[in-house]
């Protein structure tokens, strides 16, 4: 609504009036850093702008305020045989995902937040309010500022509302588990599934030691194996073919133990599994910390990045469960250490590094989904080379002068 | 090729010493003006750059020199199983079609090319070569300056190469037409479809005097009224299941004569013939000139935009036919007239201006495809707002300070 983006036109006005560096906030959910002030400042929580403003049903779209949730929103949906797709596990607000690009398990099929934001409303540093984008389906109008803003992670610009892309709800959805003899086989059942064209939904990888966290965290009974998560979205002809075919590929490679669930409370119940893993995977050292990371690589070097990131975990002390949405070529470390115990700090600091470099000499990036914030801005130059560096820079230069929208997240340091 | 590029970035940096402008050329079929020199400068022909450059087939992308033709890179594809789906129509350029953000009638499954272009390599205006983007499926790593390059229509950099998405070809492929008793109920029959989720990979509108110019110009014996062509891509079952929804919804609106093409051979001539219809229109009035014009609005907006802007052509005396990519919103108007006839060449103004601002009234853009060029820079601020051209031009401020890359394109005069 008009009134609470004037409302934070007015707070970013009065900040740049005084020099007062500005952090957007939404649920907290992102994970490298980027609700921290460095520098000072404050955080602008955006949480209570959370009604959802229009449901364009017929074209597809809802225009909500930054702070609604994707579960927000899909509750909101609810009788228009439509929703949200976008999945990155946690409850996160859709201004939150649009800043760090979010995506999930649902990428695979439905694109990342690049894709399903088609336009917002945005405060820029001096606190002049900015329309972007629009509801056509598509426009070569100017430049595209959406997707400017869309990852920029609160350094361009507060995008306080958005206009999302809807999809209708498949008429048939099936999930099923697959357990196998080893990662690699898995991996190949992944990049098998992607090249032969089968969309599937979410495809997702979990390792032994990530079974064996869920297990003990959700009370379930899945084998503590490589194990492949599948969902099929379609009409009911188009799901049991997908299905066919996946599980053909699965069985080739070694897969076993297929079990599938149609019924909505199960497939419910396997998802909530998944997305417990991170939280399962905490429990697995207690009172430690957490460093997750993520990386993507193109599809075909992802059976080697995987191995390669798997010989460097046995060789450490620490616990580092693996998962991730391999449809993509994304998956995830999440790297158990005791803060105070500089020989965890060591191991960590090496696997995380060495997955990072890996994934950007397989013409991978440094991140698939989580952002930059201020864990990975020493990576940048390393993907993306000097002169776009320079030129990101540029960018934030002409858009923010004073430097005070999110300062010190995404350039690394001169 | 590094050499290649190299050349451009000499050339660009020989420009900038000298304030001479470059305007880049391709195979010069934009529309709205985008190669012409209102500044002066020297044209920048691309098109001797045409090597494919790479085919990653297992992981669905292609490096080319932007020089490469989408014919060319579909012909290069043969027999990996892929395909590269964008068709304008005009077998352009991708540097081009990047350039303009081109989509065509294969976007409403596949969509445009910001969509496909995964990465580039792009010489700024001061000669320096930045690459942009990555072949990982995804990224949050910085902001998106491959998207922010695509549709930028070379002002603010040179694109010399890209790393395109490619798509399987799907296992079966049907082709239809169907006639309807007026252009409403045919656009209904577009609308319900899209709205019911079914992802059909074409579905065009063509009105009564495109079909006359059509059976005139391709010797073709189509029914002279308002017309869909649609196509499928899936699985046979798939494809089946499309065609019966489809041809469901059709019939209940009156749609007759639907007519199948399932062999390529039957289906490259009709598509042919579609493709055909800008030059078929030329003919309707020999020795005329065209201005062709697009506008797209949300689905939901279709059918009133359609039929407000046919009751302006019934008004006129100038011929104008009307098709479009109606999937997504997206229609033309082919309008001609005689330029030495001040009536013909004020009704050709009434009836662009009139169809501009109805779309963006409609929440619509002033282009879909074509881009701004010269001719619809008077429309950048009535669709974007103040605030956003002012950072449109900030941007442009900060990559091409001298205003040398393409200058006189997008922005609007001050």
């Amino acid at each position: 609504m008009a009134l609470a983006t004037d409302e934070v036109a007015f707070v970013v006005r009065l900040c740049a009036d005084h020099g007062v560096p500005v952090i957007p906030y939404g649920v907290g959910s992102s994970v490298e850093g980027h609700v921290l002030a460095p520098r000072g400042g404050i955080s602008l929580d955006l949480s209570g702008m959370n009604r959802v403003l229009a449901i364009h049903a017929d074209d597809g779209d809802a225009v909500v305020e930054a702070g609604v949730t994707r579960k927000q929103l899909n509750d909101a949906l609810k009788g228009t045989g439509l929703f949200f797709p976008i999945d990155p596990g946690a409850d996160a607000t859709l201004g939150g995902m649009a800043a760090t690009r979010a995506s999930g398990t649902n990428a695979v099929r439905y694109g990342t937040m690049k894709d399903n934001v088609l336009a917002t409303t945005t405060v820029l540093a001096d606190g002049r309010v900015m329309k972007t984008g629009g509801r056509a389906r598509k426009s070569s109008a100017g430049y595209d500022l959406t997707r400017l803003l869309v990852g920029s992670e609160g350094t361009l610009g507060i995008m306080t509302e958005l206009t999302v892309k809807l999809h209708p709800i498949p008429e048939a959805i099936s999930a099923a588990v697959c357990t196998f003899p080893d990662i690699d086989s898995a991996v190949q059942a992944v990049i098998q599934t992607i090249q032969l064209g089968v969309s599937v939904a979410r495809i997702e990888l979990l390792d032994a030691l990530s079974l064996k966290a869920i297990n003990l965290f959700s009370k379930t009974t899945l084998a503590e194996a490589p194990t492949l998560f599948f969902e099929f979205h379609g009409s009911p002809a188009g799901v049991a073919e997908q299905a066919e075919t996946v599980q053909a590929i699965a069985s080739d490679l070694g897969g076993a133990d297929f079990e599938w669930a149609t019924r909505p409370e199960d497939r419910s119940r396997l998802w909530q599994a998944r997305h417990d893993a991170y939280f399962a995977c905490l429990q697995l050292k207690p009172g430690c910390r957490c460093f997750p990371t993520d990386v993507c690589v193109p599809i075909s070097r992802l059976a080697e990045c995987i191995a390669e990131t798997q010989a460097d975990i046995v060789q450490v002390q620490i616990p580092i469960a693996l998962f991730g949405h391999v449809g993509d070529g994304n998956f995830h470390l999440v790297v158990l250490v005791d803060r105070d115990n500089p020989q965890d700090m060591a191991e960590a600091a090496w696997v995380g590094t060495r997955v990072v470099e890996r994934a950007i000499a397989m013409e991978g990036t440094c991140t698939g989904e989580h952002g930059i914030g201020l864990g990975k801005r020493k990576y940048l130059t390393a993907e993306h080379g000097e002169v776009a560096v320079d030129v990101m820079r540029a960018l934030k230069s002409a858009l923010d002068p004073q430097n005070l929208l999110n300062p010190g997240k995404i350039l690394p340091e001169r």
